[in-house]
């Protein structure tokens, strides 16, 4: 071996997008063909893990939102085991890998037995449930970044997040598993000073067949959301960006274009 | 026409990824197959746009860094004037369309003109180019969030950033196309709070043949970008996940198996 020579890896770390199996990547599309064994979280949709051959070998390694079906070290563990026994490994892991995919750690873990990985990057969810819900993350003079967060927390204590930095009427804030924490996150943002009428969007399970999107402000989205009982995975997208979706959201063009169509007809 | 109901689209705002064509989604290699004309960006490769077939009308919309080839209402107009002769459009744009894309501002265009549109997401350079040096964008323990800007501004005091709310040890900050600015976008920083030593990257032409990684600190990654002549387009992350990149990186593991195997020798 030479040293800086990349070696072919063993396990990838693949993200599978937010769920529609068309925003997998080509390479990620490749791997699964080739792999031997595929591991996959709850997170992946089935219509990703009909794409896996027949006679490839899957393992579930999913972690649900209140059991944590497999626990971090055992996942770790069980890549490591699999690639050892000589088994080419996809990982596949929703969204990104090394956005709050925890990719990293099983990286870590990896690098540390001497195992040779690859990551390949995912859709991330905030860029899927944007295009599909129609809410750009940036936007000139609306917004000019974005912040991507976790609101996933055992409890309401433990969401530490620093709400004085994240409540910037300038950026859009993304907050990845938000829906169980959504009153705190609103009530937060609030007491640090962002707008009530700040429109925020909850969006369960973007770009699939399934997706549902709940448009409101700070103030009424945690209620609205739970009237319509929407359910995890939901990503909440808070900032003036929001109000776009008017305009760019899958049927807002057919509905704008009707409305001129009747205006045309009634002259 | 049914009101809510989406049409087929004329136009599809498509995201080309970080530059590496095997990260195009099944979606966007299947659209490029399907179009009658292609607009692309400078920042789209051109081991992607051998991916359209021969037939295929090619349209150059870039802007170069500093002469606009074509400005943005320009090719808003031209958009719509190709669907409106009837055309079926994709609108290939590098990264992804929603963020720093300006896609919103030609998803605008089109709504305003009627034309039904689709945006099709891609990897944003901050997934892709983590992936390939070895940097996650979060990791626990690290940094609990992302936050994602652009460095891009006509002159020094444009680049009008809130520092103090982006200082932020706790969470990695990506600036895309941050070259030009990395002087000033180190010293607000360190201005802000943020301490000197922190590990900084510049990653050029991130997921490309090209690649380059300069890995730093707040203090001196300017330097060593400017000594190691990096070319645009750059993305500068900036964090602790930094210091990762020693056992993530590509070549990472290969150094640290071999050192492993030096150290068993040497025994």
């Amino acid at each position: 071996l030479e040293i800086g020579v990349k070696r072919e890896a063993q396990v990838f770390l693949v993200g599978a997008g937010p769920g529609d199996p068309e925003l997998l990547t080509l390479k990620a599309h490749r791997l699964i063909q080739e792999a031997d064994v595929v591991v996959y979280d709850r997170l992946v949709s089935d219509a990703i893990l009909d794409l896996v051959p027949a006679g490839t070998a899957k393992i579930y390694a999913g972690k649900a939102t209140k059991c944590r079906a497999m626990p971090q070290d055992e996942i770790n563990e069980l890549l490591a085991k699999v690639a050892q026994a000589g088994h080419r490994v996809v990982r596949l892991k929703g969204g990104d890998p090394y956005t709050f995919g925890r990719g990293s750690e099983e990286a870590e873990h990896l690098a540390r037995c001497g195992i040779a990985f690859e990551v390949v990057p995912g859709i991330t969810s905030a860029s899927g449930c944007s295009a599909a819900a129609g809410i750009p993350l940036t936007h000139r003079g609306l917004a000019s970044g974005v912040t991507l967060v976790t609101g996933h927390a055992r409890d309401d204590r433990s969401l530490d997040l620093d709400w004085h930095r994240l409540a910037d009427p300038d950026q859009t804030l993304a907050v990845y598993m938000g829906l169980a924490m959504l009153p705190k996150i609103s009530a937060e943002l609030i007491a640090a000073g962002l707008a009530p009428s700040t429109p925020a969007a909850a969006i369960a399970s973007g770009t699939t067949a399934k997706q549902r999107v709940c448009i409101g402000t700070l103030t009424d989205l945690a209620e609205r959301a739970r009237a319509q009982d929407l359910q995890p995975p939901v990503l909440i997208l808070i900032g003036r960006v929001v109000g776009l979706s008017a305009v760019l959201a899958p049927t807002a063009t057919a509905e704008a274009h009707d409305a001129e169509e009747r205006r045309h007809v009634a002259i």
